[in-house]
């Protein structure tokens, strides 16, 4: 009844208690620890199989309660490998990308596609999709409150995910999120419904968690970490938001159980290069948390606040994930057992090449659009002959912030006379659903000269955006996106210079993670080499069409002004 | 949409996440806190009313999630009246003692009685009804799988309750208590599955979690404690177990999300004249824990343990649910609010009068015997005259342990005669099923002289008790019992010297619980009158027939040898 099919004996081993590591021997039994003891084995431990952990390190497997798969730019079963690879043996994944895309039946593709993968993955549901509503931009698909009712049957989705709309919340009784918040809280009292808290604070912030939203993984300083805490918000620190006060504050006030060490969004060249949630607690450790409380940060917490009972610690009766250690200088796991199975072997070369096919035949053709003349990339705007002010984003190396961008141009037959060290931005909606072009004027540093990119990756609507500063070029690398069937491409002078082939969606691709990072690598060599500068070029392109992101954004509608949440015209 | 109903301030309010109180203010909104910050109220709060705090401090409601109701022998509705009293607004009730009497109508009866009290009262599921199984003790009714299917649908039922059977888990994969456990754990996996765990230790102990029974409240040292904490068992200290050790170790090592602190058994004079969770909070301060760290211990860490997600901290969304207190050198409210409302106010006089008929009419009704005899108290033993062993229980004053007694005696006619200093011990099936009747002998400190008391109190199976050294007491004692529907009697020289009536299943009273505690401290005083010597009369005699207390007890069914399971013959 009690006899073990594995016992782990003579190593350190984790004990989440006491969040120390401790001299002793641990058993599993099926999918599940059996023994737990510190010091030598019992004679009264049964068991099949014995294995000497030779004195290294047993960690129960990482935890990530808040991130992103599309992200990684990967199909979630590669993903997977990935992720046991650095210990991570349990996410929780917010998909609004997929689902931006494709909507509900995006979300279920994505559970469907995690099917029998190495690690357990689980959804939030995607709470703003689209960003803003269909007046301000078309997605492929929206998620709405009959959508959530369909997604909450799945036993694989457990939260709420990240309500990005603050203003909305705060403001509109009649919130789309809000619906979905009240409708869960009454329906699902038992789901977490997660947070996107940027800026706000005092009685503010009291009556945004009063919804029952209550965690956040924006970025803030001591002090609204701190009245966060006192919020009985829950943290979600990530690497771009991990700073000394916050790691210092967490030990000085013994936080562990208030906050969880998460990824968020992780680029495949991070990911394959730094690796993802164990990169992440081993600079929390550099900042000032002892490793032995990091990791309770990213084991036994984010398991209680997902409410994941059966993981998270290495005691009897839970999941046997766990990774071996050679030392605690870093997380890079020897092994990794995922329900007392090895997922991952550092001394076995990692195959990632069996995923293909993993979605339904049309999420490979989510690019609705006919090849593209150079023509399609004439600046129109039907004028007299003359000078006018012709509006756009001006953008900055350091953030995606684009403020209002104005200067003065030609329009000669209908048509913009692109002025020096500017560029065209288009946005052409790829979705079948109208046919949308817009363009507007795109100048300051993230501008590119005598080239163009293109790409299908475009937070959060994911239309086919393309930026340069003529026709040829810019057709070239539209076209290329379109035939790739999604996925980014920057052209100069008339040729090809670097891809990256996204054929999920536009969002991810089944080929290898380590071409997918080389290709990127390469796209963002490939812009800067062209005059684009910029501190994360993917992500600044990425998000120039975003209408949640400050503060003035071209959707396929037109110039928007995100504070305001109004469109401006083009030409004045 | 964010404007209070009440404002709180200048103030000491708890601030769970920093285990800290801070001087500021906090606000209500229907049954919720709203607004919470430390210092001056800012000018952007909204608010009907406001109350000034005057300097006083405020503490969530208590939580106390293990204990039994029935022990303090009054009815939820009343209960709750004096738990708010006592700072409690919330509990996780085991109701198994209704639940021998009445099976699963009497859970569902407790939750009805329940209904609008001034407390929340969830309730665990009965696992151990009867205490051992059928052939051993006959219970009024019994807790199936059936029952725990049906129990599940109600909403206040949030648990597995205390899984008693050590032995058969350990050893019988056919075990009753396991097979809802695994039930559970297949369709509930929500559900904390509690237990109750004494002795055991070491790779029993990793087997008994790895079931999936996780929690723990028995008596244990520093090195169990610790070896419970290293396996993951959520431990639950109460008064009797409570040892400077162990608080000191819980402050050594943080263990405050592992420990709660709860009341599990509360007579009735001692409810009222000592409190409650609140008298157990500070008995731990006294024990060396700090008292921000001990309330965490019955607030944070029971709602987290139980799942109840809406409680257990003062932060905006949670229910407003709260104590006012002149200091914290204790806990007596000046005021206690539940669901932002006041529940209890020690300026008013409290009334406990109007919860009477709060059940079926046939749970009065009980007690199903008829009038008892002075013949009916023969000791017959169908036996030639002649010498013999006669065995029974040999009594303690220190605890209810009982191991077997032995002492030759005359059988004369059929009929045994008592020896000197010993006394008769009955037990009168009353549930109306098979009528058994069974006599032994009893000796030691727990005995009575020229008189006799009788209970229907006699856990778990609740079957009428009689112990005395002469017919007459004993028939008088035992008929007082049955005309008052359940309760004690104490009899001395023909005369009853004290009674207290429990005419609900024979358990609990609709009366005052003031009148009921005066009751029982009138037994215990009686039963110590006539010569019955015990740190715990009512406790004592209650325990001489359960048969799964250590170590020879006396059922409906014989005399029964606890440790090896089998009954022994009465006479050798």
């Amino acid at each position: 009844m009690f006899k073990a099919d594995t016992l782990y004996f003579n190593g350190y081993i984790y004990f989440t208690a006491f969040k120390k590591f401790v001299y002793g021997y641990f058993s599993v039994k099926g999918d599940r620890i059996l023994h737990l003891g510190a010091g030598e084995v019992p004679d009264d431990v049964k068991y099949e199989n014995k294995t000497d952990l030779g004195g290294k390190y047993v960690i129960p497997g990482l935890i990530d309660c808040h991130m992103h798969i599309e992200s990684s730019m990967i199909t979630p079963k590669t993903f997977a490998r990935v992720m046991v690879e650095n210990g991570v043996t349990t996410v929780v994944s917010e998909p609004h990308e997929i689902a931006n895309v494709k909507g509900l039946s995006g979300v279920l593709a994505m559970i469907e596609a995690g099917r029998g993968a190495d690690m357990d993955i689980f959804y939030a549901i995607p709470s703003s999709v689209p960003s803003t509503d269909a007046e301000h931009e078309t997605t492929g698909d929206i998620i709405d409150l009959d959508a959530v009712k369909e997604l909450i049957k799945h036993k694989e989705v457990i939260c709420l995910g990240e309500v990005m709309n603050t203003n909305g919340v705060l403001n509109n009784p009649r919130d789309r999120q809000l619906e979905f918040v009240n409708y869960l809280k009454e329906n699902r009292p038992d789901m977490p419904l997660e947070g996107h808290v940027p800026r706000i604070s005092g009685t503010d912030l009291n009556h945004y968690v009063y919804t029952g939203i209550n965690s956040d993984h924006t970025d803030h300083g001591y002090d609204e970490f701190m009245h966060r805490m006192m919020n009985g918000v829950f943290y979600q620190i990530q690497y771009i938001t991990a700073k000394e006060e916050i790691a210092k504050a967490i030990e000085e006030y013994s936080l562990y159980e208030n906050v969880a060490i998460v990824t968020d969004d992780t680029p495949p060249s991070t990911l394959m290069e730094k690796g993802h949630l164990n990169r992440v607690i081993m600079y929390m450790t550099e900042l000032g948390m002892k490793f032995e409380n990091a990791l309770y940060c990213a084991t036994a917490t984010p398991a209680k606040r997902m409410h994941l009972y059966d993981r998270g610690r290495l005691t009897p009766g839970m999941l046997a994930d766990f990774c071996i250690l050679e030392n605690t200088d870093g997380i890079k796991p020897l092994q990794t057992y995922k329900n007392g199975k090895i997922v991952y072997d550092r001394a076995e070369v990692n195959s990632y090449a069996d995923c293909k096919g993993a979605f339904p035949k049309d999420f490979y053709e989510t690019m609705k659009l006919g090849k593209l003349s150079e023509s399609d990339f004439d600046f129109k705007e039907d004028k007299p002959n003359g000078t006018y002010t012709v509006n756009g984003l001006q953008t900055v190396y350091e953030s995606t912030r684009t403020p209002k961008f104005s200067q003065k141009a030609e329009i000669i037959n209908g048509i913009v006379a692109l002025p020096e060290g500017t560029n065209k931005l288009f946005v052409f909606e790829r979705h079948g659903k109208n046919g949308n072009v817009k363009a507007a004027l795109a100048g300051g540093k993230c501008v590119v000269k005598g080239g163009a990119v293109a790409t299908s990756y475009a937070h959060d609507h994911h239309n086919l955006v393309v930026l340069g500063d003529n026709n040829r070029d810019m057709a070239v690398a539209a076209n290329t996106v379109i035939d790739n069937r999604g996925g980014f491409c920057v052209v100069s002078g008339g040729k090809v210079i670097a891809q990256c082939r996204l054929e999920v969606c536009g969002l991810m691709s089944e080929r290898s993670p380590l071409e997918v990072a080389k290709d990127i690598e390469a796209v963002e060599e490939a812009m800067r080499s062209i005059g684009y500068e910029s501190y994360d070029p993917i992500m600044s392109i990425g998000t120039m069409c975003l209408p949640v992101s400050m503060e003035c954004k071209l959707t396929d509608m037109g110039l928007f002004d995100v504070p305001n949440s109004k469109f401006i015209p083009i030409v004045e």
